[in-house]
Parts: C-alpha cells; sequence; structure tokens
C-alpha cells in the first residue's frame, strides 16, 4: 500500500471523475475516508448504493468539515457555488482543487470565494469518457495520462508542501502530473479537447438535420468515419455546456483558426488542387504517429464499455 | 466450406482493401485462384511474400485474362486508367465491380470504358482501417460492415444474375449488402466518411500550425479528444486527395451545411448562449445511441492494431 496523503477526501459533485477518483484513490490507499456532496438526489442514491462513500450529504459544508483535499468536481459553471456553499465548513490548511477542463475560470473562483488558510490548487486529469455518472467510474480512468496542476504564484512553503502533496496524490493514482500557467492550460485544451468535442457535436447535429439523407442511414452507414464523432458528441452535456462558455476566448480564437483552415481546405477541393491536399494529408499523418510514439494511444478503459450494447 | 462463386479472382491495385477482399475470399472458399496487378514495384513484391496471389503482375491485361471477378482496388481516380489498361485482356461475361468510396465517378469511368458483355456493377464496403498496402488487410475486415452496390439500371437477366453473384459474394465475406443509386450514395457516405475525414484532416493541421502551442503539447495532451481525430487523419493520403477530387460536388454542399451550422454554433458561444448549446449537445447524444443500438460501434478490428507499438 502506498502511503496515506489525505486522511479524508471530500469530493464535490460525484460523476465520472469524482467516483473514479474515490476508486483509484481507495485502490492506492491513498485515502482513509470519503465524504461525499451532490445536488443531486439521484446521484446521493447511487453513491449510497455504491458504498463509494463515508458519508453522503446535500450539503458542502458537512462534506467538506474534516477534510484534508477538497475535490470539486462538478461542472465548471457549478463550481464557484458550490466552493461558496462549501467556504465555511473548510478546515485550515486543507488543499482545495478541481477537475475542471478550463482553469482561468476556476483560478478567478478561486481568488473570490477561497478563505485565507487554504491552499487552492486547481487541477485537471485529462482523461474521460462519453459515460456520465458515478456508475460510470473506474479505478484505472487516469492511468498513464496526465494530470495538469495550475497553481497560483506563491512561493510560501506551506502552499509549495499542498502542490507537492496533491502532486504525489496524483501520481498515486496512476497519472503523470504537469504544472502549467493557467492560461496556457486553457489554450492547449481548446485544441486538443474543446475544438474536437464542438466539431463532433456540430457534424452529428449538420448530419441530423439533412433532408436528403436519413438519420437511419447515417446510423447505418457510420462506420466510415462518422462513428468516432458520434461517440465524443455523446459526452456531458452540461459540461461541456460549461467548458465552451467558460473558455469563450480561446475556443473562438481556435476555432477562427480552424474555419480559416477549412475555408482554403474548401477552395483546394473546388479548384481541383489536388497537390494541396495531398500535402496536408500526407503531413498530418505525421502527427498520429506522434501520438503513438507519446503512448497516448495506449487502451483505454473506455474502448469496449459501450461495445455490444 | 462455402460455394466457389468465382474460380478466378482478380484483384487491380493491392492495398487493405484488395489485400483484405482476398484473406477473406479464400477464408470463404468463394474464388479458386487469384491474380494481381499493381503499378508498384513494391507492392508487388509484398504481394508475392504475403502468397496472396497465383499470378503477380504489373500488367492488368494479363491479370483479368481469365478472371470471372475483377476487382478494382486501385485509388479512385487510377481507376479509369486501370480499367482501360485491362480491357483488352477482359473475358467475356466477366464481372467488374470496384471498392471505391464515390460512385458516380465511377459510374462514368465505366460507361467510357468497359467493352461490351462485361458485367461493370459498382461497389463500396464501407469499412477500413488507418493502415495502408497489402500486410494491413485482414479477412475480418467486412465483418458485420454494409457493402453498397450501385448497379447500372439494366434489367436484362444476365446483368440481374452478375448482381445477384457479386451480392453473394460479399455476403460470403461477412459484409450486409444494400443496392443504392449511386448519387444517393455518394451523398450519403460524404456525410458519413467524407466530412468526417475532411474535419479529422484539417483540425490535425490547424493543431500543427499553430505558434502558442507546440507539436509536442498537441501530442501529449491528446486524450483530451484529438488523439481520436489523429487516428481518422492518418489515412492513405492518395485514396482520400481522390474520393475529395471525384465527390467535390456532395462533399462541398455538406461541407457548406457544416460551416453554417458552426457559424451559429460560435455565435452561440460569444453571446453565452447556454441553452442552445446544451439542446444540440443532448440531442446528438441520441444518435449515439442509435449508432451502438445498431451495431456500427461493434468491436472492430483495426483498434488494437496500433496500440501499444
Amino acid at each position: 500500500m502506498a502511503e496515506v496523503l489525505y486522511d479524508t477526501l471530500a469530493v464535490i459533485g460525484c460523476g465520472l471523475i469524482g467516483s473514479s477518483v474515490i476508486h483509484a484513490a481507495r485502490g492506492a490507499g491513498a485515502v482513509r475516508r470519503v465524504t461525499v456532496s451532490d445536488t443531486s438526489d439521484q446521484v446521493r442514491e447511487r453513491v449510497s448504493a455504491l458504498g463509494l462513500a463515508d458519508l453522503v450529504t446535500s450539503d458542502p459544508a458537512e462534506a467538506v468539515k474534516d477534510a484534508d483535499l477538497v475535490l470539486l468536481a462538478a461542472p465548471p459553471l457549478a463550481i464557484e457555488g458550490a466552493l461558496a456553499a462549501a467556504a465555511s465548513g473548510l478546515k485550515a490548511g486543507a488543499t482545495v482543487t478541481d477537475v475542471g477542463s478550463v482553469k482561468g475560470a476556476i483560478v478567478e473562483a478561486f481568488a473570490r470565494v477561497l478563505p485565507d488558510g487554504v491552499h487552492g490548487v486547481p487541477g485537471h486529469p485529462i482523461a474521460g469518457t462519453e459515460q456520465s455518472g458515478p456508475d460510470a467510474g473506474f479505478a484505472a480512468l487516469f492511468h498513464g495520462r496526465w494530470t495538469i496542476l495550475t497553481p497560483a504564484e506563491r512561493d510560501d512553503a506551506p502552499y509549495r508542501a499542498a502542490v507537492e502533496r496533491l502532486t504525489a496524490f496524483w501520481m498515486a493514482l496512476g497519472a503523470n502530473v504537469e504544472l502549467m500557467d493557467a492560461g496556457h492550460h486553457d489554450l492547449v485544451l481548446a485544441v486538443t479537447s474543446h475544438l474536437p468535442h464542438l466539431i463532433a457535436y456540430n457534424i452529428v447535429g449538420t448530419a441530423a438535420d439533412l433532408e436528403e439523407v436519413t438519420q437511419g442511414e447515417v446510423i447505418k452507414y457510420s462506420a466510415g468515419g462518422f462513428r468516432d464523432f458520434t461517440r465524443i458528441a455523446a459526452s456531458d452535456p452540461i459540461m461541456w455546456r460549461d467548458v465552451f462558455l467558460a473558455n469563450r476566448e480561446a475556443v473562438l480564437e481556435i476555432l477562427g483558426r480552424f474555419t480559416e483552415d477549412l475555408q482554403a481546405l474548401s477552395r483546394a477541393i473546388r479548384w481541383g488542387e489536388g497537390d494541396k491536399l495531398e500535402e496536408l494529408f500526407t503531413r498530418t499523418r505525421a502527427i498520429r504517429r506522434g501520438v503513438i510514439d507519446a503512448g497516448q494511444e495506449a487502451p483505454d478503459p473506455n474502448w469496449g464499455r459501450d461495445r455490444g450494447r
């Protein structure tokens, strides 16, 4: 068993990520006690039924009362409210982190709401599946994946120690950890995650709205590439709504680039410029090689989870 | 063993699809003899080394000499040339088909080049991986997938029999077969395959060109959605160049719809219209359910093939 890093872990918002952190942290022996707070009656019932927590409550302040680590795993735009509701219960010296896909907005929320004497360290595990809810969680979700922490620019020893401990926690869960500036994080993720989701949602929507091709045909012949987009476009709607709203500027910036490139590609097709198409299609192949070499195409627990249903 | 449907199968252009047809047809006992013609020295060497064919040649007319089924599996824009080169060798009563992702252009090429007394039945197995070349082929590629045939509007008995035999051939290889008008095929595939590939190529290109985010970062944090696009964007560059050029009108039509929808989505993000985002993201989830229910998310042999490299 690994070292106990936090005596009590409080998870605020217990969906796919929150429940996976609980499974992984218990499996690694990194925590002794787990409390959960969630606004949904249904989620709390499932958390209790699954035996995920020692205490399940609708009151964030009650959940965080004895917590050494508070993990905010609600949708991005719900985090500030949850934190404000929890603030009065926070223990001095506790570390507060989150798992949201947008970090700039969380840094600002932490600055507004966190009381003194509590260490706010925003975080983001880059892992997930298109499943949602506490039943979807599993311990291996973070294995070999990256977790990015975007700590404040503080150099005092207690804060540094809090960042180090949180780093050790994610490593105990199987993740690699990287520290990054929150603004840069939001730009990188706009490229590697937010735009891909936006594009996938959009293409599935376009396909569903066509008059000349039926939805049945789209589904039947989806093996030609489309079905990969349907998987991404099945991700949690509320979470992704919040991501796009919370990271609006970076998303629109990257989307602008994408649209510009797409217009050029469209023009090359219209004018039959085969050499331009071939040049791009050859160049993109090299990136794939990089993804495979970097081990980012390692077996992923979400593959197979919806197979055969 | 199933019935022998064609004594000799000639495959013109032996990459992923051509070699998979050979593996599957031999495995099913649907053919007795296989000949291969390919313009590439390297491909012919590999075909010989792999023992895929009884005759390997650079001359299409030689390959088709005794063939009862001629399967054109070269890139779309190379098909007419290959067929013209083979025409003098074609046996009376033979069936000529292809596997291209665009059918209108093939119907026209067949009309221009096919001699009388030969049955041209364009076809398209909707199956593939991002791998290319004769080493990438495997027998299970067509299992549970759809093959669309777009026969000519002819009602004579010999032609009808040729279409029926080709249907039986694809079913022997494990595929489901559907007959369709060539123009409709090209529109359906523009949605379910061509646009997804175009979008994937484009987003990977956009990501590679950013100054603020390095290629290393894009690769490292690709698990957030991007890596699925890199797989699609690793597909054969020549083949896809040809697909976009050969199906220009349908691709540009569908791309226009996509871009329009994307502008609306961009506007909703800019103006913080969360309800519009949530409505779309909820609607797209239902399509995913359809893909799974239709069995189009069945275990796919290409998954895992590049894992762990």
